[in-house]
């Protein structure tokens, strides 16, 4: 059985040029870039034009303020850790919202426990973040915000802009986790203003555990990982160089291909939206309408688990989250359906499908009929679902 | 020209097998091993097996005890500033040799900008630790102690067993930096006695880009990677399976072939030995003579600088270091040599020459061949040779 693929925040197949982008370097590149001697310099030039390219994916005004991590979760986690490492003399204080990635939220969790401070700013509805809120909650001790590009569970975009605006003129360092927009949608780190901006390759059919940090020039920053004096002195060890090479070419197809992506998962997530009720009732749709990842779409099921209408999919070979894969295995309801003002019951029976390059049209019929027979077999089980109905 | 690798510390050509495995992984896995539906579960099936053939290669008591990083840096960082947070009110203490590798070194280094404090232990001339000065150097407050296996510049392996006893003893974690035996030599973790152990899968012929870190049940450490609950919590991040899975086959045949490559690289260096004489004078051997890499040879030439020597025999076609790759583009004396007692001049004088199993006699001829051209090239033109010599 061909498995359908809604859960492209987890996983995608690699592209084919970026594989072939791999096997090359694996096959013909084996230097060091860091050498002295000439079995190095392919490698260093790899190094070089994969650079370039993700550079040019986030329009960063220098290649040399792109630096590449092993993930998303290293990039959030050096821009964090590293800005509150480094400023702790200025302050100890550090803004974020109540909906943030676990790599972040646990970034802060662990500097608490050395004495930093944290105010977490609440969303609304639809998962948005209002710079007025920001604002207010800046203190003179303040030196880190960290608000997230867009979010991984609802898809919500935030005002990124309009805060980068209020924290450049309190002089003080703007994160941005954007792990789930780079490459997906237009990302222009100019334009947005921030200071650090945190992605993955994962995100736009790269390899996985190769991610980048952008660092603005000027920005005062620790590294994370301390040694040699490898990406200009900001991450020390040795490169993982097959996968960067393969980030680089995912990154220059994202970049050419964007448009065409947007558009073919944006009439897939509308195609759904449309046919939804055809199919169960009792949903609600979260995030927001319109300021919202085009390839992402969650829906709470009211009356039944999420976790079982997941497992349910999977026997018919439709692959969806109840969330991020980083955050399965933890039983607690998502954080982020509560911060929306959801139930406890309705977040736990929600579901994340994210569309990829590769669905089609009858994927979304297979997926809602295996949805709906999934439903109506659930219900019929649930306690809940029996009590909320008249006898 | 076909160029002769001697700086196999800086780069090997993947294994044959090796890259099968990964490009296997590539075109066939694409799943996340976290995910909740069947997509993951090859990938969580993959994980595993390399993380039982790594954890063979040390003989860990348990696969559990393997967390897999994104180099022998990452490695190396985590454990020492995982054990530093982690037992900050026990003490802020830590004890380690002045010939560890620049990711001991600057990880300590920035430890001290938070106020650790950090005792250096000498080493003799051969740059061996005296495992009493490890014992006198210990005070109520020590928490950690971090003395590397083997010495990347000379090859010294050091007495971990001994201070292993040592540490135990008074309950102090100890941390080793084992990137450049792993894999290379036999490491037994429970024959050794550590707490946490560096490694580094390109040593041994696996992908740049990917290390580990062998952590014994029970050691009180915090993750340097927060957020997800990959790597059964310690270290968080989506993993970057295709290196993984190469490591793990990598892992395999080191721990297969190891009697066979360990015997192969020594008779190149013994042959080596034996022919040097014939070919330059005035040189210095770095490193103990029995307690060593097999792979590696460091040679203090008098009178001329490393670098230039290193640059000539690239024209020639035969790849040496000055030190590691990580450490190239700093332009000071090797803190190793001096620690050995080197003078300024002969520490910048010397090369590292690492053998790997595709080397032959015949790259050690051809070696020898272009050194004793190149060294004797560069005295003619140093004022320091001339001066040395009687009118």
């Amino acid at each position: 059985m061909k498995i359908i693929n809604l859960d492209h925040l987890s996983a995608n197949q690699l592209l084919p040029e970026v594989q072939e982008a791999m096997i090359g370097t694996m096959r013909e590149t084996f230097g060091n870039p860091s050498s002295q001697h000439r079995l190095g310099d392919s490698a260093a030039e790899a190094l070089d034009k994969a650079r370039g390219r993700v550079a040019r994916l986030m329009n960063c005004p220098s290649e040399k303020e792109v630096v590449f991590t092993s993930s998303g979760t290293e990039s959030i986690n050096h821009a964090i850790k590293g800005v509150a490492f480094a400023k702790a003399d200025k302050g100890k204080h550090i803004v974020t919202s109540n909906i943030e990635h676990n790599a972040v939220l646990r970034s802060l969790r662990r500097l608490k426990m050395m004495d930093y401070q944290v105010t977490s700013v609440s969303v609304d509805a639809e998962g948005r973040v209002n710079p007025d809120d920001v604002a207010k909650a800046l203190r003179d001790d303040t030196i880190l915000v960290s608000i997230m590009h867009s979010n991984n569970e609802i898809g919500t975009l935030q005002p990124i802009r309009e805060i980068a605006a209020i924290t450049r003129e309190r002089k003080i360092t703007f994160h941005s986790d954007a792990v789930d927009s780079v490459g997906v949608i237009p990302v222009d780190v100019q334009d947005l203003g921030v200071d650090l901006l945190s992605f993955a390759s994962n995100t736009f059919y790269g390899p996985a555990g190769v991610g980048g940090l952008y660092i603005r020039r000027g920005t005062t920053i620790w590294p994370l990982l301390d040694g040699g004096v490898q990406e200009n002195s900001k991450r020390a060890g040795t490169e993982n160089l097959i996968g960067i090479v393969g980030m680089g070419v995912a990154a220059e197809l994202a970049l050419r291909d964007m448009p065409k992506r947007m558009e073919h998962t944006g009439r897939l997530k509308d195609f759904l939206l449309r046919e939804l009720p055809n199919h169960v009732d009792e949903y609600i749709l979260n995030g927001h309408p319109e300021f919202c990842l085009p390839n992402l779409l969650s829906i709470s099921l009211k009356y039944i688990e999420g976790e079982s209408v997941v497992l349910m999919l999977d026997e018919e070979g439709v692959a969806v989250s109840t969330r991020s894969a980083c955050a399965a295995g933890a039983l607690q309801a998502s954080h982020v359906l509560l911060s929306i003002g959801r139930e406890f019951a309705d977040a736990q029976g929600t579901m994340v499908i994210t569309f990829g390059l590769e669905n089609t049209e009858e994927d979304v019929v297979r997926f809602l009929k295996a949805l709906s027979g999934a439903v109506k077999t659930l219900r019929e089980i649930s306690p809940l679902y029996t009590k909320s109905k008249p006898a």
